[in-house]
């Protein structure tokens, strides 16, 4: 069976889209903890992302640097966190996250609500950096 | 002024080495999350992970994935976790958690208190797989 991810990546399930190439695609998350929080994700369907080869895993977190790096300009923040647990969907993902404080990465905290304008304001402002 | 990251690779300040290589090292973090709790750290001095340059960034998490497997098979866990927040030192650094649950990842839970002795047989454990 498909992970969500995989759905997300065929169109079967929408998302925010905020970037995509051959292998890789990035997504605004649906529960984030801050605005902007974002998951990049290899299109390959991987469990645990140590997993990945070599150069899979290299590539991947470079399309997730390019990713951070538009994130980190378009959402108010003093730096781009990363995490990766992926304890709850079992396809490799990372967590792109705007900190204001280190509490910010904290996965027990209570999800924002947003309106699909706020997610597209968002998609917007990150997209066209 | 150097960083304590840059004073423990020059060997000013002692730690528990995991591996190293001539642009990256990796050590056991001295305020662990849990057992095992690894940092990957470029001996570049950048503040932002983000900002290193595309080879220095791939070949850092080449590197991470190495040693995030040593740790996954040294660790009893469910999956090595991985974080990037730096807010406290301005030194780019991973940390590679062993996580038994998602909360394993919460950086304002309490650190683990180990003895010598049990930062070298962890260590051990890490560098012998």
């Amino acid at each position: 069976m498909s992970t969500i991810f995989t759905k997300i990546i065929n169109g079967e399930i929408p998302c925010y889209k905020i970037a995509e190439d051959e292998n890789h695609i990035a997504i605004l998350d649906a529960m984030p903890l801050v605005e902007g929080h974002t998951l990049v994700i290899p299109k390959k369907e991987v469990d645990l992302i140590f997993d990945l080869e070599s150069e899979e895993f290299k590539n991947l977190w470079a399309f997730a640097q390019d990713v951070a790096k538009k994130v980190g300009k378009a959402i108010p923040c003093i730096r781009v966190g990363v995490a990766v647990v992926g304890i709850e969907v079992p396809h490799a993902h990372i967590h792109l996250v705007p900190l204001n404080s280190m509490q910010d990465l904290n996965f027990g905290n209570e999800r924002l609500k947003l309106s699909p304008e706020q997610y597209r304001e968002i998609q917007d402002k990150i997209v066209n950096q």
